[in-house]
């Protein structure tokens, strides 16, 4: 067992770009002091960050393998959400120094098979010690402007989809397991482009919020329409959250024409109402129950 | 006070986002899945990240002004190093929970009083509960091709200079509140385009023993002219690291130009010499001593 402790920062770096190689959108990957990509052309660049930290959303028992891909997954999902490609990533390794070196390994092998799968470079990186295990990724895409979707353009009428299904990502493996989104997302903003798109990290009600929110409508979901994982509840869906699924809302002339395309699993759940008629869910009898955002999954 | 645990998530990236006005290179700043910004015409596109940690980079009696401040002064000194200028910022802020609000406040006015400075838009990010305090931040930038400065392009004959002074930057406060050597970098790319550079976060040492590994050169350093901050002597400028300042190799009739130029603080510190020649240290007198890499500072 290599420890890290003898390894050193810059021999870890080095190890870890070789499980990594890149593609020539690189000019330069890791080992300098930044890294050189090509510019999108007549693409606009998307940007996005998340950090996974021990206890938080994995334990010391999740497989290396498994950390890395999920650090890398989430926010390819964000990308996807935005309805772009990811391109380049850099990630920032905060370890205790008392880890086998071959743990690390695993968490790069995992981010390394992501990566390969998603056509993500890993440009560069950093490490430091830490107490708790922490993975920081920033990831890098491409978008047309015209396939760019925001959450602030929902509109009164537009029917509501969700991929997947939701609920019991935690206790199911899901979160840990998950594939991004991004295939789902090319095919509609090629065909059906949606008014609004979010991914589902913090719970249904929390992230429609969202949507509602910025795009200043209220929305009507339909309680028996909520695809649920095995084991879970309409009220694990709406706020156990790491589903990364994603939320969209379309037209209903759209909406009629993606109910019928069989290549991808995608539920009608509800459609957007004036904001004055509120946040609510509807019961198979009609029945009306006032939702709100605060029901999602809060981190502090 | 209000503490974040009553703040919540998405109330603190809203406060914080308010912080921190876009320029208008941003389409789409804090409040999406990602951020979208207008991509490079004609220039290659940077990136690199840093990560700092509580008691490995600051302390809990460290400002918050100061850990912001720092966080993105790292990141703008890897784009110096590169010949570019930064552009766009997501950081990532991983926070007990426990924090008063303005605590947290202060760390982002930190963040955005050098945003500003140096024209470097704050366009996303991500806040975690962690136990030790966090921040991450990944940076975008710009470069034409030709003006890009890699570690690699080292040439025997080669004169080494350095800005600023070195060592003692932990116990002399240099290293929170230091100014990234961006107009000193853009002076050289645009008038004496250096054959290499770094920035000396490792130590002299350590961080021109990178340039000589990458350019496969060895390197003759001046004791006697090692320019040394307030209470350092030699032995700090080399090793104790954190000095964000610009390491770079000119050839020779660039050099003997450069010595002349009275704007900018830069030493001539010594010379490029064939790999076969090794990495040494020149006294008064001329006696030789042996470097080696591994004198610079070890995160592990």
């Amino acid at each position: 067992m290599v420890k890290l402790t003898y390894l050193g920062e810059f021999g870890l770096i080095e190890r870890l770009s070789r499980l990594c190689p890149c593609s020539n959108a690189v000019i330069k990957g890791i080992g300098d002091d930044t890294a050189v990509l090509r510019s999108p052309v007549k693409k606009q660049l998307l940007l996005t960050t998340d950090m996974l930290v021990e206890n938080v959303h994995f334990t010391r028992k999740t497989k290396g393998f498994l950390i890395g891909r999920k650090a890398l997954a989430c926010n390819i999902s964000d990308i996807a959400a935005m309805g772009g490609i990811p391109k380049s990533a850099v990630v920032s390794l905060g370890i205790s120094g008392r880890e086998d070196s071959r743990f690390v390994d695993e968490v790069y092998r995992g981010i390394g098979a992501l990566a390969k799968e998603f056509k993500v470079d890993i440009v560069g990186g950093d490490t430091v010690k830490t107490h708790q295990l922490i993975i920081n990724i920033a990831l890098t895409g491409e978008a047309s402007m015209r396939d760019i979707v925001y959450r602030s353009g929902a509109k009164v009428g537009d029917k509501i989809f969700v991929t997947g299904e939701l609920g019991n990502s935690l206790k199911s493996g899901h979160h840990l397991t998950f594939t991004p989104r991004l295939a789902e997302s090319q095919f509609l903003v090629k065909k059906y482009p949606p008014h609004s798109m979010i991914d589902i990290s913090d719970g249904l009600i929390a992230d429609l919020g969202h949507i509602l929110k910025q795009s200043k409508v209220g929305a009507c979901l339909y309680e028996d329409q909520i695809p649920l994982r095995k084991g879970a509840r309409v009220a694990d869906a709406f706020k156990d959250g790491e589903d990364f699924e994603l939320l969209f809302t379309l037209p209903p002339d759209k909406a009629s024409l993606l109910r019928r395309q069989k290549k991808f699993n995608m539920t009608e759940i509800g459609e957007i109402v004036p904001a004055a008629q509120g946040y609510f869910l509807m019961d198979d009898n009609g029945r009306k129950e006032s939702l709100n955002t605060s029901t999602g999954y809060q981190h502090f």
